[in-house]
């Protein structure tokens, strides 16, 4: 092992995101990252597995986290109320120690390029697939376990791209209630 | 060009098909599927651009498909009922043709193989942006307009899932409408 780097990683992302922005994240290789970070590709390796993990690091956890969140939820909340309750501070967690720049820059790089697009397509399959899962141990129903997953996830999408389109105003926890009120408002309007 | 071979596309469809079940999409080589279709690998890519779109193929119109009918529906339609007639027209237009063995035949390749997997969800992410857009063409305002996309793609992807869990019965319109049940109940039930 070679000596501790402080702030290594943070140094590696920043760097990665630098370069991912000026010339592509296609163009942009390990050696340049740590070339622009100071750092050796050792160094690199220890923290990511490739350059796209840079982007991806840290959410491995997410389903686990949803898991144990959900199961140490009170009963007594339905699925609605579990998701209203409960984005705001997933979002929280999620974002901790990410400024509001970052997420911005960081959401540039996937829009840029298909490949990071489908991982972070997968990310959100896989969040889904463990919310299913946290909301049928609760004793929901197959089909409404499934749509509740759908729902929240989509909902947490949507309100997090808002927020970042309107650079952090109202806050992510305002922008998540209006997003719920108004998919309230649509599936609760009669249809034929 | 070649000769015409009467059949030629559902020959090739149904060879690799079967090659991907027997010994997995990854392992299956174009030359093999031809082999076994009895064709030439000049008449495969005059088809298909590579073996993953064997399984995509003809997908690709679906959101042009989309926008033209929902310009069409009538604009008294709100967005919940323009989901609640139009998805199951839609999905007979989608699978016109397919047997639900392929269908199934189909899903079970893609979920074997997650590279495949994040191949059918961009054609989704593709599909909820054509909806989306064609509902702020209908005057829905922006928020509303992503929400309704997305409900519409849910709704759609998890009522076939269910339609082919079930081998068919009920028949998909049922299932659609089952579904879209579910979701008001769920959205419907007040929250905190």
């Amino acid at each position: 092992m070679g000596r501790w780097q402080p702030g290594a990683r943070e140094r590696l992302e920043q760097a990665a995101l630098d370069l991912f922005l000026e010339q592509g994240f296609t163009e942009t290789t390990v050696p340049q990252i740590t070339a622009r970070a100071g750092l050796t590709t050792r160094t690199f390796f220890r923290h990511f597995a490739d350059k796209r993990e840079v982007l991806f690091a840290g959410e491995e956890p997410m389903p686990e986290q949803v898991a144990r969140l959900m199961a140490g939820a009170p009963r007594s909340l339905g699925p609605m109320e579990l998701i209203a309750t409960g984005l705001g501070p997933a979002a929280a967690a999620i974002f901790e120690g990410r400024s509001l720049d970052y997420l911005l820059r960081r959401r540039a790089v996937i829009d840029a390029e298909p490949a990071l697009r489908e991982r972070e397509l997968r990310k959100f399959s896989l969040l889904s697939e463990a919310l299913e899962q946290g909301f049928r141990d609760r004793g929901i129903d197959d089909l409404t376990a499934r749509l509740a997953a759908e729902i929240a996830v989509t909902t947490f999408r949507i309100a997090v791209a808002r927020w970042l389109d309107q650079h952090g105003d109202p806050d992510l926890p305002a922008i998540i209630d209006q997003t719920l009120a108004a998919m309230r408002h649509l599936v609760g309007t009669p249809s034929a």
